[in-house]
């Protein structure tokens, strides 16, 4: 909270809601998937689902119930119980794969690449999300998000919030946590890389969850930025 | 050899001679140094013995003699080595550190950028250096390199050309061996990705090791692309 901002060289960011617009970018796939296979279901409430679902899941890898398992094989573990619960029969193998690979493909917010473009003239801009490298790639690939390097979790071994996320940023860009900056629309992630001395960027996304989607957003944010998008970030790191 | 290239999504690229000109780089760097200092040297012997001492120091983290050293680190061992040799005294611990990271400083080949540009369009482009990460994206950042992932040898701990480097960026990039090709100007480094069922492509850097240097250059290259430089690598791949 009371770093000073001029030390900061990386900006890490998470990606999943604060960079890419998970829900709509998946119930438009998913809606057009089931209407190329005449299904008809409620997709909005599939897509929420197939989110909310990998939360459990990834907490059973955090607490060592399950062993490490990949965000895609975690989004591929609630995908098979959601089709069944949907009852979506007859998807075959390579249909449920196209399917999972659904979240390598995930639309940015409008502001993203123009704010990510301003801030890479000056910082280099990191990912630092729990989806693994692949899929991180292929999105960035997808959209033209214009990353300097690409990290996750899974080089840790650990989802975040876990703090060997945060380490293993900071040793692989050999930075102090002071030179870093995390930037999310999630507290959870801030206030784990506060914690070590990350300066922190709380992004505001207030449709992530939809139009009644309850956000983390409160009038107490004990961040170093609090910005609206990220034009407003780019401008608040005079970029 | 008998690859199907139709099959490649991703091309992983050797860095330091294949798509930088490390030896030009670091001879003015250090020349430019000496001069600032008032110390006269034979610095193209300097920047020839400073790349050279790398291989066995590399070799001995490989054979386990020395326990897992960044890039970074047997840089610095070999220059501690060179300003004794070189009876370059006084040097503070700022300014080593700052001549230490001359490596982070190397200027692409003309055709690197411009090649790789064109193969951006088609290709997810991979680093697969023995520089580290923290290396390799201040030297992106320095130059302008569009890679879309930087991959080191740190993630496997292991240096190349050992196997586990080339498999742990199959496995990140969750690709088969034959959906990437290594690019390198070294046979050796093509052998062993060869040999585990990549596609190969040898780039010829006549120079990298100055005007009478000796490469790999043989009239039997069994690859699956030798290509005279970046532009006619992207040629090649019909991009």
């Amino acid at each position: 909270m009371s770093n000073d901002l001029s030390s900061v060289k990386a900006l890490t960011f998470d990606v999943f809601g604060t960079v890419v617009d998970w829900r709509s970018s998946i119930i438009k796939e998913v809606s057009d998937f089931g209407e190329s296979k005449g299904i008809n279901a409620d997709w909005e409430a599939f897509a929420d689902k197939w989110r909310g679902g990998y939360v459990p899941s990834m907490d059973k890898v955090r607490t060592g119930e399950l062993p490490w398992k990949s965000i895609d094989q975690l989004h591929r573990m609630v995908l098979d119980q959601l089709v069944e619960e949907f009852q979506i029969n007859d998807l075959s193998e390579s249909e449920l794969v196209r399917l999972n690979k659904t979240w390598h493909r995930l639309e940015p917010w409008l502001d993203s690449i123009p704010g990510l473009t301003r801030l890479k003239n000056k910082y280099t801009l990191v990912t630092l999300s729990n989806g693994n490298i692949s899929l991180l790639a292929n999105m960035a690939k997808y959209s033209g998000l214009p990353w300097d390097v690409i990290l996750s979790s899974e080089l840790a071994g650990h989802y975040k919030p876990d703090k060997e996320v945060y380490l293993m940023a900071a040793k692989l860009l050999d930075l102090a946590p002071e030179e870093i900056m995390m930037v999310a629309a999630h507290r959870y992630d801030l206030d784990a890389a506060g914690e070590l001395g990350f300066a922190t960027a709380y992004l505001s996304r207030p449709f992530e969850f939809g139009p009644n989607g309850v956000t983390d957003e409160a009038d107490d944010m004990p961040y170093d930025i609090i910005a609206t998008d990220m034009n407003d970030l780019a401008q608040k790191l005079n970029t």
